[in-house]
């Protein structure tokens, strides 16, 4: 199989290593890159001190096929990452008049003062291109050593995403436009461990050792990405789809979606397609399953109302929950979110109803009722159905796990029965 | 100044090089860091592949006094960093059986049969420490090979976080305490801009050049940190106590916390001091306010209920909304968000009453009443009071806006009137 170019990426900042500073150039990168069929091997982000500074860029410029930094290319002492890729490469510097006269025009059209330090700027690589900066002073500087590109950006998000889109992306394309570019897959499962799904796959991908599989559990859910390298041209793939269809049978009925589509959109498409709404009661998720629900635009063609009815007296009183059945099995019992899901039905008049009850801690468990038991009760005009789950974690993602079975429980109650097949 | 010792991160994964995930563990050591007067000099981010894994940890181990990493110790084949830091480091595995107990214990308490690739988690360094992982199955692993300090750490953030706290951070504290420190003050505030923070605390801290200042804003809340070299031994410093003071001062009353306290915690301490009960009514923010009142542990003695009355005919059902005021003022109006507000009240008993209403988009808004339009109402027997807001971003972002100003506004209204002095 032949290997993609080796793509990394330098990060220029002692911020970036501090406690508060998000990298968001290093997503957006990540997601122009991907277009491009092409993955970063690695990201080091490194502190704007000559030495670490120098030592980083030497060895990624001797790794990388394709080096992109970010940062270090402004006007002050700190800002090195000009002059050391000039030493790494051992390409030298040239100072371009074009540069100046942007730079100068720059801080006319703004009416301040030009700092006679912010001529630095001009400086650019001999025998290489640079990009102007429409929005700031910087330009962008390539290095082109022994057929590799390394492209210095400035780290300001408002002026390297202009930068991206209108000079570097171009470039890319026409020097790393692969011959072979990675196709993947994906399928989203919900209420199933990370180690469940990763089991079930190694039997049913076993004869597919030229697909690469990755997963990302979070609480409640866990992702699955199919991926395979094919021809440049291709558009589809027969061994992926095939190692696709064989996954998803396997993991089936636990797969909510293959695509962008989310769990509550899941959800949401069928009642609307079927023409129905949901109403949902809810205890220990709070309105979290409420809230994931309008999460989706639109979603108020069919959800009705969720009523969080925390507190006993709200489940007498807006559920109609008996308070015999309250006292007889406790709040969080099979029977009170049985009561819960019957009554938010009849109390709005849904088609479908959800209810939650549980104990999602850090206090309030038994030896009988332990932290993390959780019932989930979904109900039409026919059925109701009790599930009885138990869930690891803290509060929060206890009842992050809840949501997400309820959720699940209730896309498979209303799944029309061809899909089930 | 002293040179520290060299302190290097790894974290480990492919989904971290990728464009959606922010790596939050890098955020939090790097807070750790800071408080023991440690930096880091360098993060690398490399993909769960045998090869540029290996590369990576064993120049890092190199290099480095004290190496953290973070991901790659779970079940599966991607898991590879126990093994190649053994490897780097030539300190062997032995089988532990107590992390073995450990793990069966998890299995058996959440009732989920344990496959069997979960026991090669039981694999420890030789001459080597392991954390307990309350929260997971991975254990912690310590390396110490000549001197240096390598410390392996699970990825998922609720595990690693009491991990750091618990195990790590008393450790570092053993083995790198330093000469100086650095100590840091915190203000939280909510329903603020990040640029009137910024503006506030330029002017109040003209004044304190040797205090540095720090922000974090996410959607609905800024942060804030203040912070000062010091030496070893000082627990308080007379600069920063001052410069928190003027800071808080400037920014009053939009401060809700100095410390651990959330806005939910906040506003759930004062209704429980005042002994006061809550109930909620949500149209936009689709039970997001009763889910961020419901994850303080205890919240059920001073929440009554939510109710999420998407559908007009659930305003009308549960809350009393009169049809008439709906047609006349539409259901986003300061008209119906005070009637909501009233009508929860009403319908619950409760002492206090919050109630949204808006239009979080994509989609339904019109010149008059835009996308990001929400009004907020909150009253007690005596009054009732309606904020119009104007939110700007996407609709997940617009909704958090709108639960954390409403928060806020229900804060202020319940706050004592000496506290507001």
């Amino acid at each position: 199989m032949k290997q993609g170019p080796v793509v990394e990426l330098v990060a220029i900042g002692s911020e970036l290593l501090g406690p508060t500073r998000v990298d968001t150039d290093a997503l957006t990168l990540a997601r122009a890159l991907e277009g491009l069929g092409l993955a970063l091997s690695r990201k080091t982000t490194v502190a704007d001190r000559p030495e670490p500074l120098r030592v980083v860029l030497c060895e990624a410029i001797a790794r990388a096929d394709l080096l992109m930094t970010t940062g270090g290319l402004g006007p002050t002492v700190d800002d090195l990452t000009r002059q050391i890729l000039s030493e790494c490469t051992g390409i030298p510097l040239r100072y371009e008049p074009k540069v100046e006269r942007a730079i100068r025009a720059r801080f006319a059209e703004r009416r301040i003062e030009m700092p006679e330090n912010n001529l630095v700027q001009a400086w650019v690589p001999e025998r290489g291109r640079w990009f102007p900066n429409h929005f700031g002073t910087a330009p962008g500087l390539v290095f082109e050593p022994e057929g590799k590109l390394i492209v210095a950006l400035p780290g300001p998000p408002r002026e390297l995403e202009p930068m991206l889109e209108r000079y570097l992306l171009p470039l890319l394309e026409e020097r790393f436009a692969q011959e072979e570019r990675v196709l993947s897959k994906e399928l989203h499962t919900a209420h199933v461990s990370e180690s469940w799904v990763d089991a079930t796959l190694r039997g049913a991908l076993s004869g597919f050792a030229d697909v690469e599989v990755s997963m990302l559990a979070r609480p409640g859910y866990v992702d699955v990405w199919l991926s395979r390298r094919v021809p440049r041209g291709a558009a589809t793939d027969e061994r992926l789809r095939a190692a696709h269809a064989a996954a998803r049978a396997a993991l089936s009925p636990h797969v909510y979606s293959d695509g962008e589509e989310t769990l509550p959109m899941a959800v949401g498409r069928r009642l609307r397609e079927a023409g129905k709404r949901l109403a949902v009661a809810e205890s220990c998720t709070g309105g979290l399953i409420g809230a994931a629900i309008t999460e989706v635009p639109g979603s108020s063609q069919y959800f009705l109302a969720g009523l969080c009815t925390y507190a006993n007296e709200a489940k007498l009183r807006f559920l109609g929950v008996p308070e015999a059945l309250l006292v007889e099995h406790g709040a969080v019992s099979g029977a009170v979110a049985e009561a819960m899901a019957r009554g938010v039905r009849a109390a709005t008049g849904a088609d479908y109803a959800l209810a939650t009850t549980g104990i999602a801690g850090p206090g309030g468990g038994t030896a009988e009722k332990p932290v993390g038991l959780v019932y989930i009760a979904v109900a039409d005009a026919e059925r109701c159905l009790v599930e009885e789950v138990h869930f690891g974690g803290g509060r929060e993602v206890v009842r992050q796990r809840a949501v997400a079975a309820a959720l699940d429980i209730l896309r498979r109650f209303i799944m029309p029965f061809q899909e089930k097949l």
